[in-house]
């Protein structure tokens, strides 16, 4: 397979979602997707380094061009924005340590990109996942998010479609 | 040298301050303080990536058995929250990856104890850590902060103690 690979990923400091998707010519392909779950009674340190070191291996097994990852914005809840900026931080970390571009689109935009809408709700996001890569079985949700992330960028980013043509 | 090394750290997404001190029966000894600057036209993974290994590095010279770390607290501004987020994720995977015990104190503790007021400003903390590990100046704003944190930690965990006794 010569098609650059996305791995799109949805941080969380309990949970990591990743899919990994590529584009070949005017359709997407699925290749994997996942969660890296840390141990619930675990302190946040540990519950990073569990998730860090789950990505560290989707990233080696995968090798992906880009990660892509949501733009986070928060308008009130500052204490959220602390604990999801500790996940996105390790995330963005273990993608430079293993010489990928990170790329950020903002939650509307993937939205818009994949469901046709920038209101689309978790399960129409789960569905056109499904439907776009043929998927048996709608992921989990943390993976959903992920893959849609990963397809945005498969879906907007103009350089794909060119490296693909040499390959 | 048998006691336990305190490294304290002041984690940013520009530039991160650290600081190592131990105790030896009531006196604090400084070791090493020292700040990593990562390049300010860098995008955030690749300064976190910089920042990450400066912090990896000092943590494998010290080898310390603690990082102290300020908890942080945001009442309005989410979008702060949400970057220094990031670089506190980044400096609490190091210390997990290299096996070393997180610990957090409110800023006001760390200024409680160490010069005596919580309300302590960063001119007061500098020179109280200057004074209290014997420095001939008083050290960069951020790793002031991180030896005030290692200070802070060397000063109030009962187990310093009883563990530098056995050294």
């Amino acid at each position: 397979m010569t098609e650059p690979i996305v791995l799109g990923v949805d941080p969380g400091s309990h949970r990591l979602g990743y899919g990994v998707v590529y584009r070949k010519g005017s359709r997407y392909h699925h290749v994997a997707h996942g969660g890296v779950r840390a141990p619930s009674d675990a302190q946040l340190p540990e519950r990073l380094r569990v998730i860090a070191e789950g990505l560290e291996r989707a990233i080696a097994l995968h090798a992906p061009v880009v990660v892509a990852i949501e733009q986070a914005f928060f308008h009130r809840d500052a204490h959220a924005a602390l604990v999801i900026g500790h996940a996105r931080g390790v995330a963005m970390l273990m993608a430079a340590r293993a010489g990928v571009t990170v790329v950020e689109y903002p939650p509307t935009l993937v939205k818009r990109t994949v469901v046709g809408s920038g209101r689309a709700d978790k399960a129409q996001v789960g569905a056109m996942v499904r439907a776009v890569l043929g998927l048996p079985d709608t992921p989990a949700e943390d993976a959903a998010d992920a893959l849609a992330i990963a397809l945005c960028h498969a879906m907007t980013a103009p350089f794909l479609a060119a490296t693909a043509r040499r390959g």
